[in-house]
């Protein structure tokens, strides 16, 4: 048996519906290799951030599926992949041709965190939680390049000694982490943080939703103050990379954990394909 | 007469103190053709905007300087010169050695905004005034590379039919454009946005008050909110690029343009060594 690289790379070359091919052998991305994978340093996702991952928008789906699928491809059998897409704004002073690429990396058995779950802490956002529809052009809610933000506050978290971070709105209301979005267990029911506050629409979560509905279970999303978060019975970050994690504390007070329902809510994620 | 580079870039290879010589040749960086110098991919810079310019802290300030220099002297002779000195937190699971580079280029001759003027509306920041005191993680006053809003903003000010964004906290005080310090002046007296109000301690900025002082003129660092700022004699926006412009309009409302003391600053920042 061949190990499984740790990570693949796979270039696209043809980010936008239309773009001409080049010759009959160009499918529109390459494989290459993910230790010498370069960019233009004049690149506006290198000196600006100004790209996304994730969201795609104008791009051309059916060569990104295909590069996906080229890049897990090279990874079998490995048991948890995790893909990240990425559309830069192209190249300072350039046409405006994207840059996109797709790197595929081994992952950690989601297991792990999900039976020893997570410490977090509360920080401030800055932004009110209607920020979004005020104020569009701050991007909240779309997953672009500038994560300085998000990386900062993990280092603040390390510092605190937590694990991760459960932003609040400087109006008081708890949003997402930086990397994953929150699920609340208040008795019976189920919530998330409405998706109107500048946050993102997780796909884990929703297909958290998705399972809990299934099972005739009520869900909803909701205007969760921080103190209504403190509140509740369960609670957790859910994100594709994770999938799903307990928090045991909250700014280092404990939190009540529900292993059998994480199970649970784990196993209809690993399996779901979407 | 062979006409100069319109870029050079001088990558550094060795930008913290400390790092060790690879031979007697190693000077710490080197001159690379722009058109095809590259970063890896993977590097913080790239996927996170995990990086700042011009703020250097832990770096080797000698090795910078020389690479500054060597690239400037690639220019010569060039009336007018633009550099970017960048620093990532180098390569995701990497060894936590930066990357880094200086970029240089030909500007365009700063008089002719200093003439022309521009067309400035103010946009929300969406943050308070005194969130860099509150919340530190967010960043604010930091020259992150994380400049996807800094960028968006310019695309909704270009939809509204101008040139350049005045920012505002969500409680209304001035602050700074995406890339520029605001000044005004009220009477006889020159104010500036507090510096401790989340935005950038603008080079330009502080040399325009030398100069003044100089004169004998008063200066402040203030609160000045967007209505006060309405009602300024005359205002600019300044940056290293662009040294001093005058704003023609704020809002779409004319504002009074003082083209003898904008060129008398203009001179006095033009002739600077900071």
């Amino acid at each position: 048996v061949i190990d499984p690289p740790p990570a693949t790379l796979v270039v696209v070359d043809r980010p936008m519906r239309g773009m001409p091919a080049d010759g009959p052998d160009d499918v529109g991305y390459r494989l290459v290799d993910p230790d010498h994978a370069t960019i233009h340093v004049t690149d506006l996702g290198v000196t600006r951030g100004d790209g996304v991952f994730e969201g795609l928008g104008i791009a051309d789906l059916d060569v990104f599926r295909a590069a996906c699928l080229a890049s897990a491809a090279a990874h079998e059998p490995a048991p948890f992949l995790l893909q990240k897409l990425v559309v830069t704004r192209g190249l300072e002073g350039g046409d405006g041709t994207p840059t996109a690429w797709v790197r595929t990396a081994l992952m950690d058995d989601p297991a792990i965190e999900r039976r020893d779950g997570i410490s977090v802490v509360s920080l401030d956002r800055g932004y009110r939680h209607d920020v979004a529809r005020t104020s569009p052009w701050l991007l909240q809610g779309a997953k672009t390049l500038s994560y300085a933000v998000n990386k900062s506050v993990l280092r603040e978290a390390a510092r605190r000694g937590a694990d991760d971070v459960l932003f609040v709105s400087s109006d008081g209301y708890a949003l997402e982490g930086p990397s994953a979005s929150l699920l609340a267990r208040f008795g019976d029911r189920y919530a998330t943080p409405r998706l109107d506050q500048g946050i993102l629409a997780g796909t884990t979560q929703a297909a958290a939703f998705d399972a809990l509905e299934q099972q005739g279970v009520s869900v909803e999303y909701a205007l969760l103050t921080l103190e209504r978060v403190r509140e509740a019975d369960a609670l957790w970050l859910v994100s594709s990379g994770r999938q799903i994690a307990p928090v045991t504390t909250l700014d280092g007070v404990a939190v009540p954990v529900d292993a059998a329902e994480t199970e649970r809510l784990g196993e209809a994620l690993v399996g779901r394909r979407r």
